[in-house]
C-alpha cells in the first residue's frame, strides 16, 4: 500500500523583509506617536486614518502596464479585474482623500496620519517592507505661512519627543531659487541640439554653443537636480564633476556629466555652497545667485517671508535656518523644501563616528488633488521618520531601558489556586501589575527563571507553612536578580531580600519595594 | 494629424469594502484602545505587533490550492513565488511567532496585539474588508485559570472603556461538555452507515438503528455543531427541526436536519438551555447532561473551577456567569469558550428594539503552535471586536460628541501675518489648541464659515485699527454658532459674544471664554 503523503509543516518565519516587534519596541514607539500626535493637534491639525489598500489607480506612479503593476508597491488584482495595492506613503491616500471628499472638509485642510506604508523593494539590514511614517500636511493654504508653521511645528515636535534644542537643525530651502539659478545658466527647460532652440538669453546660448562644441544632445533640468540630490554623499567637487565632464565613483565606475560649462556648474555649486553667518546674508547670496529670473526672486521673497515669520514666533537660526544645501526632494517639490536633521554624533556599525542626520523632511507641491480633479491646489506637509527618530532616541538613551515585569505570585499548591488569584486581584486593585504564574508550577526554579525573563521586581511565595501561619514570602528580585537560577525554595528563603510579612500587609510591602526603586 | 490621446483622470475613491476615518473617529478608537492596552498590561500582558502582511504558507487555512489563492484572505505572488497574504486575525500571526521564538519567548507567553485585520469578504452595509481587533492571549498554560484570568480581565476591560456593570454579562460554556453531551447520545465520532460501525455504546446503537430506519449514511459531529451554532438565530424549537428532520427558513427553502432521533436532538436542546438560577444549579444540570463521559465529567469540573476561581476574586454570576447557550465558536475551540454580551437595549436600523449583543469572545485552542512544531502547546484568549464596542459606546452617547476645534486667528491683513502668528503661537503657549486662517483671506464670511466648520470655539480679530489701538476682537463663537454665514465684519462686531480687549490680555480673555464652556 502506497504510503499516505504527509504534508510537510508550514514554516514559521516571518516574509521576507518584515519584522515583528516585542512589548517595549511596540510601546515605546506608540508613546512617541502619542506625543506627536498631541503637538499635531494642538496646531490645529485633525487625524485621518484611511485604509491600507488604494486603487492602483489612484495611487498613480505605479499604473498595471504589465501583468502584475508590483514595481515598488505590494499590488494584486481584485476578483472583479481591479488592482488595488498596500499605501507606499501617507501623501497619495491624502491626495486621494482630499479630492474625494473636497465639498465637505474644510479648507484649508489641515490633517495628521501615522500608521504603516509598505514598499516592495529589496529588504537589507535595517531596511524593512513595511515601517511606519508620521505625516502632518496643509492642503489648500497658498501662503508661505503655512509652509513657516509645518517648520515651527517640526522643531516642537522634535523637542516634545526628547531631542534638545542644540541637536537638531530643520534647514530649509526653495526649489524657485534653485529654478532661478538654472534660468540664469540658461536652462530654464530642458536644452535640445536638434532642434536648435529659440535664443530665450545670453547664457542659453552660451549653453547651446557648449553642447555643439561638446557634440552633447541634450541638457536635461532632470539631469541636473539628479546629480545635486548627491550633493550630501559626493560633496561640492564631486557635484562640480558630475555636472561638467563625469566623475568615477568609488567601484571605479565612470559616470557620465552632464555636460554643463564649468562656469556654469560653478553657479550651481555656489548656489547649494551659499548658506552663510546669517539668514539675511544668506538671502543676499541667493538674490545674487538668480539674477533677474522672475520665480527666482519669488522664492527669495517665500524664504525671506518664512525667516520672518519664524525669527517674529522665536524660533530663530539655532532651530530652523535658510540653507541652500537640502536637496533631498528638490525635484519633487515645487516651493519651499525643510529637512530636519540630527546634530549629535553616533557611532555607526562600521565604527566611524558621523552626525546622526535626517529624520524628517517635507515641502510644497501643488499638484497633489490635481491628478483627481484637474484644478491646482496648493499643499505643504512634512514626514517624520519614526523609526529613525525612535532610533536616535535609543542611540542617546533617552529610550530604551527595560521595562519592569509584572510582579508574579509563585504558585506553590496548585489546588490553592483562588488564593493566588485573590493575591494578584489585590495587587491589581492596588495599580501594581502582577499575574500568578500559569504554567507548570511543579519545578519551582521554572517559576523563578519566568519571572527574572519577565524582568519582574517582586516575586510572591506561599506555600502551607505560609498560607496557615497568614503569612507571605515576598522576594526582591531587583537586588536578587544575578542569583543562581537554579536555587531551591530553601536557598531563596535564606536570602536577606526575602521577607516574611502577614498576608494582610502583602500589597503594602509590595509597594514599598517597588517605590524604593523608583 | 492624431489627436494625443489623454489618460482619463483617476478616479477619487476608496477600494470597494474599505473606509476612511475622520477626526473623532480616529481619535475616539485611539483612546478605547489606550484603555484597553492598559488593563491588559496590568494583568501582565506583553504587546506585539506583528507585520500586516505573512506567507500564506504561515496563516494556514488558505493555503493555494488554485491560481490565486484568495479566497477569504488578500493574497498575491511575490517575485520569487512565494504567496504572502494581509492577516484576517490576530491569532494565526501568533500562533507563528509562538512557534519561531519558541526558545526566547518566556512561557507562559501572555500577549496582546491591537490593529486592522483584512477579510475579502464581500462588503456590505457596516461590513467592512479592513476593521480592528483587540486580542490577549496566553501561550502555554494549560490551567484554566487562564480562561478565569481571561474573562475577569475582559470583565475589567469593559468597565474601564465605560460598559457600566449590569449592562454586560460574559457567559462561559465548555467545549468538553458538548462532546459529552455528544457521547451520551452515541455520537462520540462521525457515525457511517456502512461500514456498520462497532458496537460503543447503547446510545450508539439505537442512533445507528435510527440511521439504517431513515436511510441516512451519515452523521457527523460537525454538522452538529453547525446547527447548534445557530441557536442564537433560530432558537429552541429551530434548532431542534435542524437536529432532527430539517425546517423551511425564511425564506421559504428547505434546510435538511441532520437526522438525529427526537430524544436525542432533545439531549443537545437541554444542553443549551440549561443555565439555570445559579451557576451551581447549572453545573448539576450538566453533569447529568454529560452521564459518565469522561470527557463531559472533565468538561463540568472545569466550569466548577472557573466558577470558584472567578467567585474568590468577586467576579459573581452578575459579571461572568456559566451558560451552555454559548454556542460561538464551539466548533473550533476545544475547552472553555466565552463570549462578551452587552444586554441593554438598542433601536436598529429597521426601529426593532433589540439586545445590543456581543462584543468580545474567546476560548481555549490547543492546537495553536502544533501545525508548525508538532507539539500541543495549550493557549486561551479572547479577540474585542473595536468597532463594535465603539458602536456601542456610541449608542449610549458615552462617546461621540462632537469635538471643540482650534481658536482660529482670522487674517484681516496679509502683510500682518507675523502678527498673527505670533497670536497662536502666544495661545498654544498657553495650552490652547489654535491656528492661523491660512486659506486665501479676501472673503471674511470664509474665514467664518471655516471656523464654523471647524467647531472653533473662539474667533481672533485685529484689523489695522485694532492693531494701532492694540487691542484684539474676541468672537464667542459657541455663543454665536448660528449666526449667519454671511454676516459682515460690522455686524459681527456689533454683537454682543464679542469682546474688544487689550492685546496684552488676549490669551486671558480666550481663557475664560473657554473654560466657561467646561
Amino acid at each position: 500500500m502506497a504510503k499516505p503523503k504527509k504534508t510537510p509543516r508550514p514554516k514559521a518565519i516571518t516574509p521576507k523583509g518584515f519584522r515583528d516587534y516585542f512589548g517595549t519596541e511596540v510601546t515605546e514607539r506608540k508613546h512617541m506617536l502619542d506625543q506627536i500626535a498631541e503637538v499635531y493637534h494642538h496646531y490645529g491639525f485633525e487625524a485621518l486614518e484611511t485604509s491600507a489598500v488604494e486603487t492602483v489607480e489612484a495611487l498613480g506612479k505605479f499604473l498595471p502596464d504589465v501583468d502584475r503593476p508590483n514595481e515598488g508597491v505590494f499590488a494584486w488584482q481584485e476578483d472583479d479585474s481591479d488592482w488595488v495595492a498596500l499605501r507606499y506613503d501617507m501623501t497619495a491616500p491624502l491626495a486621494r482623500v482630499a479630492a474625494q471628499y473636497r465639498q465637505d472638509l474644510p479648507s484649508p485642510y489641515r490633517r495628521f496620519a501615522m500608521g504603516p506604508v509598505w514598499r516592495n523593494e529589496k529588504p537589507g539590514p535595517g531596511r524593512f517592507r513595511q515601517f511606519y511614517q508620521c505625516d502632518a500636511d496643509t492642503v489648500g493654504a497658498p501662503s508661505v505661512a503655512a509652509d513657516a508653521e509645518i517648520c515651527a511645528m517640526l522643531s516642537d515636535t522634535l523637542e516634545a519627543v526628547g531631542i534638545k534644542r542644540g541637536d537638531y537643525i530643520i534647514r530649509v530651502n526653495n526649489r524657485k531659487v534653485l529654478d532661478g539659478v538654472l534660468e540664469s545658466i540658461g536652462l530654464s527647460e530642458d536644452l535640445l541640439r536638434n532642434p536648435r532652440p529659440m535664443s530665450v538669453s545670453e547664457a542659453a546660448d552660451a549653453l547651446y554653443a557648449e553642447m555643439v562644441r561638446r557634440n552633447i544632445e541634450k541638457i536635461s533640468q532632470a539631469d541636473v537636480l539628479r546629480q545635486i540630490d548627491k550633493f550630501d554623499k559626493v560633496h561640492e567637487a564631486g557635484v562640480r564633476e558630475l555636472l561638467t565632464d563625469g566623475r568615477k565613483d568609488d567601484s571605479g565606475a565612470f559616470i557620465d556629466g552632464v555636460g554643463l560649462p564649468l562656469d556654469a556648474a560653478n553657479k550651481v555649486i555656489e548656489f547649494l555652497t551659499s548658506k552663510a553667518e546669517t539668514n539675511e546674508e544668506t538671502l543676499s547670496r541667493l538674490e545674487a545667485a538668480v539674477a533677474d529670473s522672475k520665480t527666482g526672486l519669488e522664492g527669495v521673497d517665500e524664504l525671506r517671508q518664512i525667516a520672518d515669520l519664524l525669527n517674529t514666533q522665536g524660533y530663530g537660526p539655532d532651530r530652523i535656518v535658510i540653507d541652500p544645501a537640502v536637496v533631498r526632494g528638490l525635484g519633487y517639490y515645487t516651493g519651499p523644501v525643510y529637512e530636519a536633521e540630527l546634530t549629535f554624533e553616533v557611532t555607526d556599525e562600521k565604527g566611524r563616528v558621523r552626525e546622526f542626520g535626517s529624520v524628517a523632511g517635507g515641502g510644497r507641491y501643488d499638484d497633489l488633488v490635481k491628478r483627481f480633479t484637474g484644478q491646482a491646489v496648493p499643499a505643504t506637509g512634512m514626514s517624520i521618520g519614526v523609526d529613525r527618530l525612535l532610533a536616535a532616541l535609543r542611540a542617546t538613551k533617552r529610550i530604551g531601558s527595560e521595562e519592569a515585569g509584572p510582579v508574579v505570585v509563585t504558585v506553590m499548591d496548585k489546588a490553592r489556586m483562588g488564593d493566588y488569584m485573590q493575591m494578584v486581584t489585590e495587587l491589581r486593585q492596588a495599580g501594581i501589575r502582577s499575574e500568578v504564574y500559569l504554567g507548570n508550577p511543579k519545578n519551582f526554579g521554572n517559576q523563578l527563571k519566568y519571572a527574572d525573563k519577565r524582568n519582574s521586581p517582586v516575586a510572591i511565595i506561599q506555600g502551607g507553612d505560609e498560607a496557615e501561619k497568614g503569612v507571605v514570602q515576598i522576594k526582591d528580585l531587583i537586588l536578587g536578580a544575578k542569583i543562581a537560577q537554579d536555587a531551591t525554595l530553601e536557598e531563596w528563603k535564606d536570602r536577606p531580600n526575602q521577607y516574611e510579612v502577614p498576608r494582610d500587609e502583602m500589597v503594602a510591602k509590595v509597594r514599598e519595594i517597588i517605590e524604593s526603586y523608583q
